[in-house]
């Protein structure tokens, strides 16, 4: 077994209203900073054993299925490196 | 004026605690997942036009320290892309 952070990036899937993202962009605005857009995502970074790559990104995969996203207005994408 | 995507992400300072996480690793123990930690990141992807790349970190690294991060608890880090 060998030891990975496997990161699993949860965004809301393109159409779906996000206004906590809306309320910071507008906070910027106002502080007086140019910009056009702005998304928020959330990240988890999942330390784990596992036999190989393959093995960590399935599980975490699998978390993120079960728990951490919801499939109905999230996508999320899952990256595996060896833990140092 | 280029587009450019910077992307800040905003940790908690190790030692703070992560309640949040530490429900979230709790709820994937219980359902049968192994893994030793979980931490969380929130990350902001802010689509600006700036002079250039050093411009859009420069402003990007300003709105962190204005509003995104609380420099009390969180470290920030700043990566820049050209936009598509």
């Amino acid at each position: 077994m060998t030891a990975y952070t496997a990161t699993v990036t949860v965004r809301l899937k393109r159409g779906v209203l996000d206004p906590e993202a809306e309320t910071t962009k507008r906070a910027l605005d106002r502080l007086g900073f140019e910009l056009d857009a702005l998304r928020s995502t959330d990240r988890y970074e999942i330390d784990l054993d596992a036999a190989d790559a393959d093995d960590a990104a399935e599980r975490a995969g699998e978390m993120a299925e079960r728990l951490l996203a919801n499939p109905t207005i999230h996508d999320y994408d899952v990256e595996v490196e060896q833990a140092e």
